[in-house]
């Protein structure tokens, strides 16, 4: 097993070959700006570790590791049209650097790159199953995406819809990438489903604590502006909750009738604070921690495997960016 | 063999089960809309005729015809948000009816079922060869639909790239449904390809004959307004020709500074006419036809399969809608 930053170095080595160069350059210039904009590349690096920890050679699944990726951008990239976000990691979004027609076109070829570079150097015998799992997981992302477009909408979404909603829209996709790495490495279809349900886990404890970052985070390591999501209205678990739980009714007041941002994002806070929600909303995610590293058990991992995907999971509640 | 329309009646009857009853309904329900739009059906129809030319059954070929029209499907969803056109087959287009984000999802989700309905019932040999071909043609439909709208720009198009760009946007959709169609019945390598070559000067046939009807249909038939393309500076085979071949300029100047539309299409029209264009337009026609059934030449047939490939080839240069 190597580190988490030695995983993610490798897939940065490879990332630049991935776009191809070809015409015309107005597709395929976007895609390959979308995916030089970095980010955490946690989907290849679970693909690849879980892939070692079974034995198996992280080289060998390089191109599954890259598809995931190549998707989870593709993602974004329309989410941001989607949104009509200004801004990604930084950086100017596709769809305001060219235009929309530009971020759908290349975003709908990055799709289709993802599902080529899925296929790539992969056993004719595992071919069905990768893309079985890469597209069933697709499917549900999509159906996350259009909950939490329709979330909008509602005063009225449960804490068990929000969870549902990003279980699909956020953590199936880390499930299908430990799932993709135990297959690659040929590991027991029961390890590839506990693996997928770490993954799981992990993803909503990983959402969880960036809604909690948005709020609560420090805008210097979180490196970006605190309290968007209560700006927009945004349906997150805190704002859910505070929705139901609040007998003042501030919170419902604030999204009919805003405050000046500054004021609202503060009076916002206020009441989740006055709730005990960030609290409350640790526990949730340390719950979500634990049962991550409890599907580990059902695994037989090496001692430095484990250590990894315990130490992965545990990162998940004590990151602050 | 059966015939064109009884086959269109097979896709027909499977195609309403096609969507998936899901939630979230407001992800479903545009791709079931988009699917009941009707049309020609004519890239499954290929996929299921040419199967059965090899001797194979229609029904084991379903999937993959089924997919291909998914496929198509999710390319004119997309198409129309990029274009902002408001009407498709006579009704209301998905973005318009719904909106934009709605149109965006639909189309990815689509794009996925489609590769999801490719692998279905398919034998697990065959998974491998399809999902490529299916892929790489999506590839080559977003390059052509890239360098369709980057002409858009420009007024020094040339009628090979135009050629090109309608190769690539439109013929290599019905080579590849050809091929499919052979692949699925297990035909050798080189009727594989016959039949993709076919497909692919077909599709150039009836995109150049979709400009002239475009401009010199008859509006009842045709079933939409004439001269649509003028109107837009749409670079047709047309356009590309008489801003070369046309001394006036006028055609120049319409683009640059446009009559009042009606007068617009009306003078340009004109032009197309004194050049002499419609014949040279259907000589072109004509050619890409009859390469069409020289194809055929090569690929051992029944006399009905034959007769079949030859007549839809040729119903080409003389359909009027």
């Amino acid at each position: 097993m190597l580190s988490q930053s030695d995983y993610q170095s490798l897939i940065e080595a490879e990332i630049s070959h991935l776009a191809p160069k070809k015409h015309p350059d107005s597709l395929y210039e976007p895609i390959r700006y979308t995916l030089s904009g970095g980010g955490k590349r946690l989907r290849p690096v679970l693909v690849l570790s879980v892939c070692e920890a079974f034995g198996g050679v992280a080289a060998n699944a390089m191109n599954q590791a890259l598809a995931l990726e190549m998707f989870h951008n593709f993602t974004l990239l329309h989410d941001d049209v989607m949104d009509k976000a200004d801004m990604r990691r930084g950086r100017v979004t596709v769809h305001r650097r060219w235009d929309d027609r530009t971020a759908i076109l290349s975003g709908d070829a990055m799709l289709t790159l993802a599902s080529q570079q899925m296929m790539e150097k992969c056993d004719e015998d595992l071919i069905g199953p990768v893309l079985r799992l890469f597209n069933d997981t697709a499917m549900k992302i999509y159906e996350g995406q259009q909950l939490d477009l329709d979330f909008e909408n509602r005063m009225d979404v449960t804490v068990e819809e929000y969870l549902e909603m990003i279980r699909l829209k956020t953590s199936v996709l880390l499930g299908c990438a430990c799932a993709l790495g135990a297959i690659m490495a040929r590991a027991d279809r029961q390890d590839v489903e506990a693996f997928y349900r770490y993954g799981e886990a992990l993803g909503l404890a990983f959402q969880l604590q960036d809604d909690l970052l948005d709020t609560f985070g420090d805008p210097i390591v979180f490196g970006k502006e605190i309290g968007g999501d209560i700006a927009n209205d945004k349906k997150t678990w805190l704002l859910i909750k505070s929705l139901s739980d609040d007998t003042t009714g501030v919170v419902r007041q604030e999204i009919l009738h805003p405050s000046e941002t500054a004021e609202k994002i503060d009076r916002v806070k206020q009441v989740y604070l006055a709730l005990g929600l960030p609290e409350k909303c640790r526990s949730l995610i340390d719950l979500y921690v634990e049962k991550a590293i409890a599907e580990l058990n059902s695994v037989k991992l090496s001692h430095p495997a484990r250590d990894f995907f315990v130490q992965l999971a545990d990162r998940t509640r004590t990151r602050t960016h």
